[in-house]
């Protein structure tokens, strides 16, 4: 059976690092930007020099393909991105898209003929600068208007970055496929956290993407003079958001063990020494893998923000964001372990909990993805990195995960 | 004896109320601002129209006064200010000068012949506009050239401030007076707390002005992932600094009964939904009549804040502020609340815990100050408020208590 061609894909990974490179050793790639044109154009140069068909969709999805000799088959899709957030790591997006090309050119070299078409794609806007998910959410038809009208990245940024490229939001919503040409989505990917390395293992097959939920609690208190206040008739927002702070923590480390919650942002209002806050504004956000743990999560968390009626002070919720839980098939994910498995790596099942491009794959097709583990559980910074050996391994079991699900698997 | 005149003390109150109005009832006269200006010329008239004289030393200190009959004789000060901060009350500060002048024209129309000098003063830039106690300051010669060098309002305020008035550094040092001439000081004031308020108490003969110290702490963390980092690994800045305001004031309730405390900004740091914080600034300020009980205190604190360690976060802290607690006279207190006594009226001592001209002057001379009660211990906002009768018993008991300063007891 075909392996990866270890040199080839290293010499590959590291010409791409090269675009955007940072001073630090991470990348600066944010959707549209020069350097992150400069990928994609590379990577259709790439696929083009191997022989592969080359294809640019009306939502800039960009796409190497290896067609089967079989006519009109059905589409494997082995995707990932070429964006980065602002001053990224290397890995995140990149290795995906990388692997993807060199499983098919491995296969095309192995000159298979498979049942299926396969196509290695870069997503647009995966990361954020604009929307998000972007052109995964396009492809599979789940980009809403109103998404559209109030993007992550702001209105006028977006249709900035349409127009720099010569995209339209008619060719947004054109590039939807019909989900029948679609038999699978797979997706090798940086873990972004801790636990591969350290429970030791050499490859992770998601369960499942977690779902978010983001609130923006607000405790109205009461500003006073800090010097002429006796502390029993403050209604101080502050200590009120701080409690919550500490009590959000507490309920998640003692009641919800599979769940995350984070407080990343607070304003006190007026904001000074001498004041007692009168306002408080935090930014809530937590994340779970099953949709009813979130919504008890939610309540729990509620709970604890209105413990602060009791310091006088009021409380104010606003929803400002959910993303649902992504569960990942389940005979991908076995597939995956299988594939480890007979290349002598270990594996193990975990949820991924930031977002990916296969979550929107998994609405409309059975989608897996492959992690491999992170140093330090390092993410979206410079420091990022991920042992060469990994990437390897993990390229390997996007290819033999590939063969499994186009029917012909390695033996 | 003499007494206020009511009419003519309301009168003028509601005059000067009227000099930088605004539409919600307050008053915006920040130092050196036209509505300032307004309202100090507006108290020179008033003086000179009641025949008394009238004085603007080098630090722009306007003063009324009513000589003694016998030559050189020392000098009493009545004081207060007629700054504001920006949209402030009307009783704050303005209460004081009205009462002094009204003392001045109250014993001048009784023809008392006194063995001291009377002067009735308009302090500079009390509130900080610019630096905070400036004219009483340089009038103590307690204005240091680091003060002047980085003041409150920032160095280029400061200048343009004095620039637009005609005032200089060097006046500033000038206008520094032999404690020797000043037999004493009083100042009539609103409370800005709600002590006197809670327990139905007219008239508050203040012990202590208190000390204050401000702190930045800082706590440093890591940055890490909200979705991919697992709550037992991370290094949350921001839950620490919010353990550490939950901490603060449990210590301060527990432990410290007699002072305050108060965290009044936050920053996190990146401050996102998704990002856990990698730093978090916090602005911590606490006050007490007493040094060593501030010294006690501020141990106590640190330790809280040093309690980050263990959740492997580092703690900064700076010292951004300091200051000492300036102790009243006793004799001055004793007859405070003589007079009260003997005017009907009731008395409490109490520390002041914002900060006053007093505390300068009390370095050079035995001061007292006089609080009334305020409304629900509104402060520096248009709503707050101090009901007549208890502006005129402040005013007779100052009346009272220089005529007791200045050996001639009101019998």
């Amino acid at each position: 059976m075909p392996r990866i061609d270890a040199g080839r894909f290293r010499a590959d990974f590291e010409a791409l690092a090269a675009i955007g490179r940072t001073a630090d050793g991470g990348v600066h790639r944010p959707t549209f930007g020069d350097a992150h044109l400069a990928a994609r154009a590379w990577f259709l140069d790439r696929a083009a020099a191997a022989g592969l068909e080359t294809h640019v969709d009306t939502a800039g999805n960009h796409s190497a393909i290896l067609a089967s000799g079989s006519g009109e088959a059905p589409r494997i899709l082995l995707g990932s991105h070429l964006d980065s957030v602002p001053n990224g790591g290397r890995y995140d997006g990149a290795l995906g898209v990388v692997a993807a090309l060199e499983v098919l050119r491995a296969i095309h070299d192995a000159d298979l003929n498979l049942p299926c078409t396969l196509e290695a794609i870069d997503f647009t806007d995966e990361e954020g600068t604009l929307v998000g998910l972007l052109g995964s959410r396009a492809l599979t038809g789940a980009l809403t208007r109103d998404t559209l009208m109030a993007p992550r990245g702001g209105r006028d940024a977006l249709l900035a970055g349409l127009a720099r490229v010569g995209l339209t939001e008619t060719g947004l919503a054109d590039a939807r496929r019909d989900p029948g040409t679609i038999a699978g989505y797979l997706e090798l990917h940086i873990e972004q956290g801790p636990v591969l390395e350290r429970e030791d293992v050499d490859i992770g097959a998601v369960s499942s993407i977690v779902g978010s939920r983001s609130l923006g609690v607000i405790f109205r208190g009461k500003a006073g003079h800090a010097g002429t206040t006796p502390m029993d008739v403050r209604r101080d927002a502050g200590l009120a958001a701080a409690t919550f702070i500490v009590g959000v923590h507490e309920t998640v480390v003692r009641d919800f063990p599979n769940c995350v919650a984070t407080v990343g942002r607070v304003t006190l209002e007026p904001g000074a020494f001498n004041v007692i806050a009168g306002a408080a504004h935090v930014a809530l956000e937590f994340r779970s893998a099953d949709t009813s743990e979130l919504d008890a999560l939610e309540r729990a968390l509620i709970v604890r923000a209105r413990e602060a009626e009791t310091l006088g002070v009021a409380v104010e919720i606003d929803a400002v964001g959910r993303w649902e839980p992504a569960p990942l098939d389940i005979s991908v994910r076995t597939a995956i372990e299988r594939v480890a498995g007979a290349l002598g790596l270990s594996a193990i099942e975990l949820t991924s909990g930031a977002g990916h491009d296969a979550q929107a794959l998994a609405r409309v097709a059975p989608s897996g993805m492959i992690f491999v583990p992170s140093v330090a559980g390092v993410s979206h910074q410079p420091a990022e990195f991920t042992a060469w050996d990994d990437c390897l391994n993990g390229a390997n079991v996007l290819l033999g995960a590939t063969l499994d699900l186009a029917g012909t698997p390695a033996g």
